[in-house]
């Protein structure tokens, strides 16, 4: 079976995830441990425990126990002290105290929701992520990116680890096994970047003899992402990992409805919705594989649901997204792909 | 497969139904749900669950999980928001919340737990234990049996549920199919009684065919059971079930230390530790089943074990609690009880 890594974190990793488990391959899942906002943030303040909320997303994607017990990891306390507070959350931090090890409780979340798979946190240091404004006006903390308006007034210039951050032993050995990598989807700041900023990663995947696959995002923020199309995102994510890693680049075949373009380009301004330049001067050292990976069918709402309940409606589709991994891991059919550029 | 029912709730039911549940019998563990205090009643003001906390208790006497999960149920956060909650309690709020039912959250919980055996709430009503004390004030709340020192100074006149509270079915078709019925051990006005209370359990104890067993409290509280002797403790319970229905009286052979039984007068008073009296002319319609059931080793305070850390050092032995009921249920080794009075 082949090796696939993810790296990520979140609603991005979720749904990669859900679509991959459907196939015979091993699958490591390393993700972000940047999160500092909402139940999360608290339990890491309160409690001293490394922040679960990604890893009980990938953790929900990658289990194949009963329905209840996935609802259940995501069932979101609505009143009283516990009121915002995620009950997988809440479990994985005390299954951190239980086991003496953040790493260590999620092996053990590993087995009580049979998990396919494993899902590897990046790091077991304390990650706290540096904002530095195109104005030199530093913010901390990961939940500033949904929060700060002075990121959409002023821009980011850079991201940072502070104190830094050292890999995750097991996340270097599935990066080093790894017959293919795939980096996001994700929040690009939030969800991407924490994870190339660990010592050790970029590294491991600069010297791994594994593809590089990048599912490229297919919509941009206002001061974070401002303007970005596939080459400029390929080309960052090629920066943090300190070389022209990147093999292929995954993006949509079709452009989404007019309709969602216009919603998109009203709340966060012109070319928020990421397209390919038509300008054939650029030189790739990667290639970009054209799919059918748009999840066409707007998401319904579900409150009960909070994962489904994604805050964009421009996103990919589980099962494409998988289809298109795997041929590109070779395993798959290549029919899938539509056009490679 | 002998069906054997046990009534009662906490500590007391957790050492019976962890000794029970290694013989091949059907055990169906009726559960009191006047609990209002700690971690439960937090959890019942805020949230307007049902009390978790006893069902918590049986669920993990009678679960074959691993080590790991039984310990996750009992842990108790240490810090912040969640400071007192114990895991377990917010496992059985949150499925109470999913499930849409307390009766149905605690039935998912049996499946992720590999519960042997049903863990059945004595009654879906919330349920408020009224206690009036000898000077006539009425105290509100199970939980001021711990606390009042209004109760330690006039003593216990009385408990009783208001509103009522109905059966539950689950409890109701147990006791009809039951071989034995065990009540206690238990807390006499915070664990045993308010089960009685429920409309309907006493009646169906009544008409079932089962033997009933009594497994009389070893110490007294001052004020709520002072100077009780077995006999007094069963003609209560035969009160409280309307009607002389107790078949045996399980008590131990033997007496505790007597270095233990002075610590215990020293704090609850004379006649603290519980004895069978000597008086010839006393009448029984049930017979005093005189067996080695006391635990012999002081249990060793733990931290991690919130349930092992007993308030009490004089109590039941789990195996040899199991044993006796097994030889009254006819199908254990009869030579365990030493005597029968």
């Amino acid at each position: 079976m082949k090796n696939i890594v993810t790296i990520g974190g979140g609603t991005g990793s979720f749904t990669l995830l859900s679509g991959l488990k459907k196939y015979p391959v091993n699958i490591s899942a390393i993700v972000s441990m940047a999160d500092d906002g909402g139940s999360t943030g608290r339990l890491r303040d309160e409690l001293g425990v490394l922040p679960p909320g990604d890893i009980r997303q990938c953790l929900v994607a990658l289990s194949n126990s009963s329905d209840t017990l996935r609802e259940l990891m995501n069932y979101r306390f609505e009143n009283g002290g516990l009121k915002g507070h995620n009950f997988g959350n809440i479990l994985l931090s005390a299954l951190e105290k239980i086991k003496g090890g953040f790493s260590l409780g999620v092996r053990e979340a590993t087995n009580i929701l049979g998990v396919k798979g494993a899902v590897i946190p990046v790091s077991e240091d304390t990650m706290t992520l540096y904002i530095k404004l195109k104005n030199n006006k530093i913010l901390i903390g990961e939940n500033q990116l949904d929060h700060n308006r002075d990121i959409r007034k002023y821009g980011i210039k850079n991201v940072y680890l502070k104190p830094t951050a050292k890999a995750n032993r097991d996340a270097l050995s599935a990066i080093k096994n790894a017959d293919v990598i795939v980096i996001g989807p994700g929040d690009h700041f939030g969800s991407i970047i924490p994870n190339l900023l660990v010592d050790g990663i970029s590294e491991a995947i600069k010297k791994s003899k594994a593809k590089v696959v990048y599912n490229c995002n297919l919509t941009n923020k206002k001061g974070q992402t401002e303007n970005f199309d596939v080459d400029k995102y390929t080309r960052e994510i090629n920066t943090y990992l300190k070389g022209e890693r990147i093999d292929f680049v995954v993006f949509p075949a079709t452009q989404p409805d007019k309709d969602l373009q216009d919603k998109y380009e009203k709340r966060e301004g012109k070319n928020s919705v990421v397209k390919i330049s038509d300008d054939i001067k650029i030189e790739r050292n990667y290639k970009i594989v054209k799919s059918n990976v748009l999840n066409e069918v707007p998401i319904k709402k579900n409150k009960e649901d909070k994962i489904a309940s994604t805050r964009s409606f421009i996103r990919h589709d589980s099962d494409k997204l998988a289809k298109v991994i795997l041929a590109i891991s070779e395993i798959g059919d290549e029919k899938l792909i539509k056009e490679i550029v």
